[in-house]
Parts: structure tokens; sequence; C-alpha cells
């Protein structure tokens, strides 16, 4: 099953959803209105509706949404419902913390792989993963993994870039401070850090 | 100036906008078409042009937005026309990253205290930044310190919230793996790094 015609803003939210449904069906909660959804989240409740709508409303007016049906769908929607190998590239502070995140895991990720080009990290072993050379990264064609996650310095950021996409990778998560180049057929998601921490004043009090 | 009503979902993309703009600007570039930018962003142009609309409209029709006009108004609603003095809670992997992190400053954002329950990490110097500890979380009222980062496991992440509340914090980043509880008074935004990448398989070829 395919769904179509999704607005990127909708599958951006999917994944807040699912993590909450997750949150809620770990506490024996087998079903909850839009509104306790909302309330947990911090969004709003007639977004969560709409955004429920573009694939078939599953809730039941008055009632709200099953827990485990919405993870269900959310799962096959944004096609988590299968393990994905991702490789990382950057073994640095960030990479690191990446790899030791306990939270991939409850999307049906792993990071199978890992890459740097300093010497020193080659050959040792960080968060049960082998660092490999930079120039192995042609590799992961021959091992399926169609993901990649970069960690590295900007002015590395696209040159990193062209060698995932020449390995055959097909989605990047971009946490260099740079913007990045690549063919139609690859999607990046560029993530800054920063940027979050970016909305933060326009909520507090002035002065 | 105070800019009322603006939804959450585009004081969310406006650092986006302002980071685009920012790039454009240090290349040169004075005026920017809505379709322009959303190129470079990869967002919607009818998005670009509704969020602007908040706040009154300052592009020229046929023409588009002046880039250091829109950085300005931008700066002047996310309330980062000033410097804001940050503490970071955590000096693990990921809040050395954070720490290292030249993202930050151009916002405005300075990280200027670190804390660590881990006495090894205490009174050593991460970044430039001395880390303390924890329990000198305190001092944060009297630094006029209102923003806090929340880079610890999602064991502690509550008790920390709570600490920060205490001292005085009114805006909190929560990078750790775990929903926190917060007094109405304060804004908590919570990062979860691995959600980003849940949306990446959405995007891929099946198989």
């Amino acid at each position: 099953m395919r769904y179509h015609k999704i607005p990127d803003e909708t599958v951006r939210r999917l994944p807040i959803y699912l993590r909450g449904a997750l949150h809620l069906s770990q506490q024996g909660v087998k079903g909850v209105s839009s509104q306790k959804l909302a309330g947990l989240l911090g969004v709003n409740s007639w977004q969560i509706r709409k955004d429920f709508s573009y694939f078939g409303d599953f809730g039941t007016p008055g009632v709200g949404y099953d827990t485990s049906t919405l993870i269900k769908h959310i799962n096959r929607i944004l096609n988590l419902d299968t393990v994905h190998k991702v490789a990382l590239v950057g073994a640095g502070n960030l990479g690191s913390a990446l790899l030791a995140f306990p939270g991939f895991e409850i999307y049906g990720f792993e990071i199978v792989a890992a890459f740097d080009s300093d010497k020193r990290k080659v050959g040792k072993k960080n968060s049960g993963v082998t660092v490999k050379d930079i120039s192995d990264l042609c590799v992961l064609k021959d091992h399926g993994i169609s993901m990649g996650i970069i960690a590295v310095p900007g002015d590395a950021a696209q040159d990193i870039t062209d060698r995932l996409v020449n390995a055959g990778v097909r989605g990047i998560l971009n946490f260099s401070p740079r913007y990045v180049v690549v063919p139609k057929r690859v999607k990046v998601i560029t993530i800054d850090i920063a940027m979050d921490l970016a909305r933060l004043p326009y909520y507090l009090p002035a002065g």
C-alpha cells in the first residue's frame, strides 16, 4: 500500500505523532483523542485531524484513535515497517553521540557502518561499530545501505555527499552546517541544531 | 515592535528562512524571489509568502524580497536582535558537539556555561567553557541566563529540567529522548534527532 500526495509538512509531523503513540502504547494507553495527543506533543488538535485525514481518517468520532492502529498506519506510510541500515560519516563528537543514541532503534534504524578520515579513529570501535576509512565508502552498495548520516565539518560536506551518492545512497540526513547539492533522485534533509534554538527567544518574555 | 498571533508552525520555519537569507546575503545576493528562496530551502513558495504575510508582506510583487530587510524583520520577530546567553547541561558527546558547534553564533547565541554531574568532567575546559558541577546550576539566576540546553540521558531529563526552571530559565531546548513537564510560563522545545531520520524512508524508492 502506497499513499500519495501527502504534503512534506505532514510527512514531517508524522514521526512526532508516531513517537507520541509509541509513548502512550508503552504506558498501556489503548486509545487517545486528538486533543490528548495534541496536549502531549504540543501541537494543534485540528492539525492532527487534518494530517490524519490524508490517509483516510481512521479515528472514531467522540472516541479518538486506537494507538496500535495509529502506530501501524504511520509506520506503513513512512516505510518504517522494515529495518533500515544506515551509514554514518564523521565519528567526531556529534557522530559519536549519534552512534550511542538509543532513539534510532524505535523507528527501525540501525547504524551498521561508520566512516571517518582521521586515521586515529579508523579501525577503532565506537558504540559497537568499527570505524572505517572514508575511502571505503564504496562498500555501501554491496551491503544494501541506502541511507547515510553526515556529521562532518561544513567544508567536507559536499565531498562526502558526492561520495555517498556515488555509493548508491538515496537518502541523506545532513547535520553539517552547510547546504549540499544532490541529483533529483536523492533526498536530503538538512538539520541545523542551532535552528531549533533560534525560535525559543520568540516565546520568552522581553527584557 | 511585537508581532502577535503567529502560528507555531510559521515560527518554526522563520529560522529556516533566516538561515537562507543569511546565506544569500553572504554571497552578495541583494534580492530574492519566494520561488528562488523556496528552491534553496526545499520548501513551497506559497508557504513562504503565506508565512511572511503574518507580519506584513514586505516583498515587491514581481521582484521579491530584499535579503537585508528580510534578515532584519525575522531577527526582530524572533527576538534574535540581541545576544542570548545559554547554559548547557550535559557535557558528554552530544554536549561537546553542541559546545563546539559554530552554528549558534549566527543567531546570536552564546553558550556561556556548561554543567555535568561527572566529577571527571567538572573543572575542565570544553571548547573554551569550564564545566561546572550540576549543583551550581542555581548561579544562572545571577548571570541573567534564561535559556538552557539539555543534553543528558533520558533518566536525568526531568530532574535537570526542574533544576533549570528553579534557576529561572524560561526557555529549554531538550535533546534528551524523553518528554519533560514544565510550568506554563516555561517553553520547551524537544528535539529528537532520530525523528528527522524517520521521514527519510518515505522518500526512498520501495524495495
